[in-house]
């Protein structure tokens, strides 16, 4: 598909389909999403960039209320002996982990970790907080930065200090904790798809790709254009592992003595990688407007001596305000292209040019970021005085184009395949969601990636009529989906 | 005043007056706004205190982004080579500084600082992102955690972590940072006294009080009821220190490569510490209603087979929260007394009582918790139908109510004295904010500060008649606030 001797449509952007890699880190900068900063493996997220993150936090944050949680924060550091008592966690995030060893001139007898997430630190308060069955369920949420020793450098995808948040629930039985990692995961689908416009995947991760600690974790996959996949959030059933480990510990109604069920779930800035990613294209980002800092830019064309477009870009961004749209008027001095190719790169979904005969006509002209240069689609003039419903009605359009788009690409690249050869080539050549019925095994697995590269983003229940697992003939006992992934 | 034999009102809560340390530290474990951690100086705030934040939060963003702020987010971890560039600041802060050297297994070459302020990060990138004055002004706000190595651990007021925000601005003129400076500040105040219901003093910190590598540090001071000040939030002017320090320079609109003037500002959940010792009482805190996570609660009275309260306390609840008041029932199995003790230590605002007789005549009982019992105005029975319409009114009664409260308090004990020894009784005594013209020397100051404890709080212009120091005799140059502070 991709051209090899592409020029750029941006100066400083690679075309996406010749280097996904390239196009990702040049639109990140460009975009002034990001900048690398002085400390490796951490990036700076700046305002454009940050915007994003509000949306982000803005969605999920009333998705997790609406269903019965509250925020606490937990403290940054963990003392190192409160990480070494549950063995598989430990030895999961101990590679991971920065110390602090120092606390201004003197040296600390214990050293201190900086969380790379907090299951620790809550499971002991916790511990403290439980004591009856009527002090459960226990449904809370953090917004939080978490650090894991990190060599690579992408932003959102790869960083040693990430922006997350972590949800952490005790609960009376086995049952609710696993309802309740199911409805979080359920969150996570309907968030990623309806607000990031990002099709996913909901499924079971195998034994290999677990939560250190967990008895079962949850994700949703996306597809990258690429062909990899990218895990975009987890929700893990803890059963009592952590219970056990840190002692929390309840009074049941029937006055025994029982350990809670946990249960967390994770979904960090990641996501809007998985977004960029799935949306970008050649002149730059395309953000679906849920997510958008900046909903619409109205640049008006000004000819000389007649500045009246300007005043009516500032009355119609008014009406639009008071209409609860995020908009914004470009009135710098400079050439509206040069301010066209600009708002086209950070992905503004809907761009609003008002001209002197739009001014005499009272009219504007929307054109739709999502829509390529010549499309019959992409340009269309409305009167001013019934521009906040178009706005709003193209908006919409644009939301679900995107989201449908996208869907089509994870339709078209999800692949069945039922022979060992075709599987193991649509691994290796990233056809993108190979989609088998597998036998479920560690060996299989761990073979499948020796030879690949490719491991399980998740699995289903099989379906009717599958039989052997596509990998290696043993008997299938689950669907999976194997790809190479971020 | 205090009665040296009071019993405390609510079992675990001494009296007020008796020891305010020991009702601040009670109140804060009891209301469920913090938890003592497991790690030294570390609190965690749970979800009742996480609900303040929040509303601080909310009112302080809306601020920030109406006077052209944006958010963004810098790196935690600062390289011990790039903190050691701005001399003073380094001196002020490494004593406080906790350090990563070690990440996984490996051994760091060079030293990491969890941030304990982040002039330093912020100004490494605005020397990256500024190169014109067409680039400034640069307004950006950060929320995050910070840490600076701490012993004592007092919930809000003396923690080793806490959450803050901090904003971080950079101009092309030192005119144009003054007036930021300022601007902030009054940010600051406008929030303390309009939202927290925190009377303060505005005005310039001392040379000794000033921040590490300011030109000139802005506080806003709240007096507490045992006489001591609290600094509850500060605005920095840096002039061109860090700019220097970290190479912040731009092209001029004369072409002229110049240094650009910056400035910081804070304010941290210590504010919330101010507020709870502000209005608290023997019952608990009292919260004011712009700052309560639970404005009202309804407590329905249940007779014997008749549950009729609590539907009604459901409905009115339904018909309050579409109104976008933040109200909850407590249907909980327990008799109204208890929950009537329970609410008054968390300082919801207003309670409402429904009993079966109020289900009769259509009409719900109001509770002030900011009125002693017993105060004719305590309490209220009001139509159901114009429930929305009184909650308003009250609500808005207790929040002027308890800040006027407050700032008679502030009032009454700003203490002018005109001689030396009744101005050293009066800080040593805790007599409140002790107002005098000042010299405005480290020297006297800092024996002001052995003799009796107490500092500068802050400082402003001379008033007419002012003519010499009333600490030390010398010419007097400024006004000046002296206490002994938080």
């Amino acid at each position: 598909m991709s051209d090899p001797v592409a020029q750029p449509v941006v100066k400083e952007i690679p075309p996406k389909a010749a280097d996904l890699s390239a196009w990702y880190t040049a639109v990140c900068l460009k975009a002034e999403l990001t900048s690398y900063s002085p400390v490796r493996g951490c990036v700076v997220l700046r305002p454009y960039g940050y915007g994003l993150w509000e949306n982000l936090q803005k969605h999920l944050d009333a998705a997790f209320k609406e269903t019965g949680h509250e925020n606490a924060y937990f403290p940054l550091l963990i003392p190192e002996s409160l990480l070494l008592k549950e063995a598989e966690h430990v030895e999961g995030f101990a590679p991971e982990v920065a110390w602090v060893t120092h606390g201004g001139q003197e040296e600390l007898t214990e050293r201190l970790a900086i969380r790379p997430t907090s299951e620790v630190i809550i499971g002991v308060m916790y511990a403290q907080w439980v004591e009856s069955y009527r002090d459960l369920p226990i449904l809370i949420n953090q917004w939080a930065n978490v650090l894991r020793w990190e060599k690579a450098t992408r932003p959102f995808l790869r960083t040693m200090e990430f922006l997350w948040q972590e949800g952490h629930t005790a609960h009376a039985t086995a049952d609710e904790a696993r309802e309740e990692t199911l409805k979080m995961l359920e969150v996570y689908r309907e968030f990623a798809e309806s607000v990031a416009a990002v099709p996913v995947y909901a499924g079971i991760k195998s034994a290999s790709e677990r939560f250190p600690g967990a008895v079962e974790t949850f994700s949703i996959e996306a597809l990258m254009p690429d062909g990899k996949a990218l895990q975009s959030a987890t929700s893990h059933d803890l059963g009592q592992n952590f219970a056990k480990a840190y002692e929390i510990t309840f009074v049941d109604a029937d006055q025994q003595i029982k350990h809670a069920y946990t249960t967390s779930w994770g979904m960090s800035w990641r996501m809007l990688g998985a977004m960029i990613m799935t949306h970008g294209d050649d002149r730059g980002l395309r953000i679906p407007p849920k997510m958008a800092p900046i909903e619409a830019v109205f640049v008006p064309i000004v000819r000389k001596g007649d500045e009246r477009a300007v005043e009516a870009c500032r009355d119609a961004a008014k009406t639009l305000r008071a209409a609860g749209f995020r908009v914004k008027v470009d009135d710098r001095d400079q050439q509206p292209g040069w301010k066209y190719a600009e708002w086209d790169v950070r992905g503004v979904p809907l761009r609003i040019e008002i001209g002197p005969r739009d001014v005499d006509a009272g009219t504007a002209v929307l054109v739709r970021r999502d829509k390529a240069k010549g499309d019959p689609d992409q340009k269309t003039s409305v009167p001013l005085d019934q521009l906040a419903q178009h706005v709003r009605e193209l908006l919409d359009a644009i939301q679900k184009s995107l989201y449908e788009e996208a869907r089509a690409f994870l339709q078209s690249h999800t692949v069945r395949v039922a022979e060992r050869d075709a599987f193991l080539r649509a691994c290796r050549e990233r056809a993108g969601m190979v989609d088998i019925p597998w036998c479920g095994t560690g060996e299989c697995e761990a073979r499948v990636k020796a030879e690949t590269s490719a491991t399980t983003r998740n699995t289903r229940p099989l379906e009717p009529g599958d039989a052997t697992c596509v990998a290696c003939g043993e008997p299938a006992t689950m669907r999976a989906y194997f790809a190479q992934s971020y």
